[in-house]
């Protein structure tokens, strides 16, 4: 059935902020002092705001249909970004019916959030957007999809973040993680060298793929295949040999440890590295950023989400998705 | 031994245009009727041009340390490629101590061929690129990396043509099988779907990786993984458990077939297509063009050529490479 949604990229685990009384973190930030939500360029969010913000958060974070050990990866790799980056988000202002929705006879749940940066000269952070769904299968078995991405700004040419989880079974799991580059690498060999190269993502990869129960994924989109980096993680992982709990094993400690690590560098070299962008390369950046966001939508929700949620509800939740891309 | 050798992608199989007197074939070409080499823009070439030509492409052409399979598969791709395009080539004019060459003690030969096009308006092929590369490993086994590449010029946006066999034992072969893009397809969808999806390229590509004997093949480069298409062939086929029969079995039954349709969907869309490339489009395929192929030559011959043949054949030969690429 994973075949079925093996485009869901980017339906990824709404990333909530902490409820405000967690915003000031141990963690080093970009920033060497955190900062309020009420940065000076953006207004307050409203006590309302932060109300709808802190509800949706707290049912994105209980990822109720997973395993434990997929949930705490998930909770983890969240709070890791919102740790380093949150004091400069905003809060998700989706309303409550698109931060949570289910279809007519509840087969079918999502949980979606999206954090924009404030429009501040000094965040690189356009938008990190997080969801997980579930869909009961007619078989009686489930499918689970969660995921976490971040698209920076064209303040900087820094990869953007994909990190998703696709079981279809308890033994049976397709895992993406990436740092999609956001230029050509084969014009820009100093890009690759940079993020890819001296970043060492291949030592992850290859990592996992040694693990027997591992297979290459090869995504049926030529699209996105494109938009992946040289270095993405795409890989199968199957346990019926070995059962259920082998797979919980493998999340726990193979795939958890990697995801930690590419997500903080993915903070420290991305999200928080200074790059020098001149102006034209701005407008290429935007509109390459533009055409990846637009083609993904299409390609991951637009088939499934009407099918899943009816196109009614399915047109409001993509409508909100693209208010945010064409910001 | 071959991942020391892994990086050889275009050492490829030169291409030598038939001898003269096979040069009209029955195969339709781009043009509808043959013309001969001298076409009105260059000037005819000398009979000792056509001499040290038909020398080179004869040994070219022996294929001489590979199994017979393996030898057809590459002679029909050239003779292909030749039927087609051959009015199109100039002859080979590499001297002929490196159209082929060995080392002192005779562990390591090879046979380089490149065709340059005609400096005419009407084809849209820059070089063909052709070679077979031997070396005797001192376990008592031998490598051998067999190759076929072609680049077109900035007339087309269309894209190039890789193909390339790297045997270690008679047992274990690498298939490498592309028409990499010549634009980021990231940028233009349109491109994926003309080359890419249209030509139903992906459908080959699964039916190899369906042969219980093939496994996913990963080049060690980050570089070449972005220069090569969504739909790029790469498998390592390993028949250990069943003998060379089955290799060579593989090679003739499932392998041939593919790259000889491959190859003609090149040529059909891509060398002999329709494509309007506006000005400032050349420019930036002219660029992207040089920058993968010095970086290509780089990664494939720059390191493994001076081990193999010291440093003086060595340079002698990268240097006539480098001669072609940069014109």
């Amino acid at each position: 059935m994973a075949v079925n949604f093996r485009h869901v990229l980017h339906t990824t685990l709404l990333l909530p902020p902490p409820p405000p009384h967690l915003w000031p973190s141990p963690l080093p930030s970009c920033k060497p002092t955190r900062t309020k939500l009420s940065a000076t360029s953006s207004p307050s969010p409203s006590s309302t705001q932060m109300e709808l913000h802190t509800q949706g958060r707290q049912k994105f974070m209980e990822f109720p249909f997973v395993s434990a050990p997929h949930r705490e990866l998930m909770v983890d790799l969240v709070s890791t970004v919102e740790d380093r980056l949150g004091s400069q988000l905003l809060p998700c202002t989706l309303p409550p019916d698109i931060q949570h929705c289910q279809n007519q006879n509840g087969t079918a749940q999502a949980s979606l959030h999206i954090r924009s940066a404030h429009d501040s000269s000094t965040s690189k952070v356009d938008f990190i957007l997080g969801s997980w769904l579930h869909f009961a299968l007619p078989t009686g078995a489930a499918l689970n999809i969660t995921s976490l991405s971040a698209y920076l700004n064209p303040s900087t040419d820094a990869p953007n973040l994909v990190v998703e989880l696709i079981q279809s079974s308890p033994t049976s799991l397709i895992f993406i993680l990436d740092l999609p580059p956001r230029k050509d690498p084969v014009l820009y060999q100093e890009y690759l060298q940079t993020f890819y190269e001296n970043t060492k993502l291949e030592t992850r990869r290859q990592m996992l793929e040694k693990l027997p129960e591992v297979q290459p994924y090869v995504s049926s989109s030529l699209y996105l295949r494109c938009v992946l980096s040289p270095t993405a993680i795409l890989i199968r992982i199957q346990t019926e040999d070995s059962g259920p709990e082998r797979l919980e094993e493998i999340i726990k400690d193979q795939l958890h440890p990697v995801a930690k690590e590419v997500v903080g560098i993915w903070v420290d070299h991305c999200a928080c590295g200074e790059r020098e962008v001149e102006e034209e390369e701005k407008a290429y950046l935007k509109k390459r950023d533009q055409i990846i966001k637009r083609k993904t939508i299409e390609i991951d929700l637009g088939t499934n989400f009407p099918r899943l949620f009816g196109p009614e509800l399915a047109g409001r939740v993509l409508g909100a998705i693209q208010e945010v891309y064409d910001r």
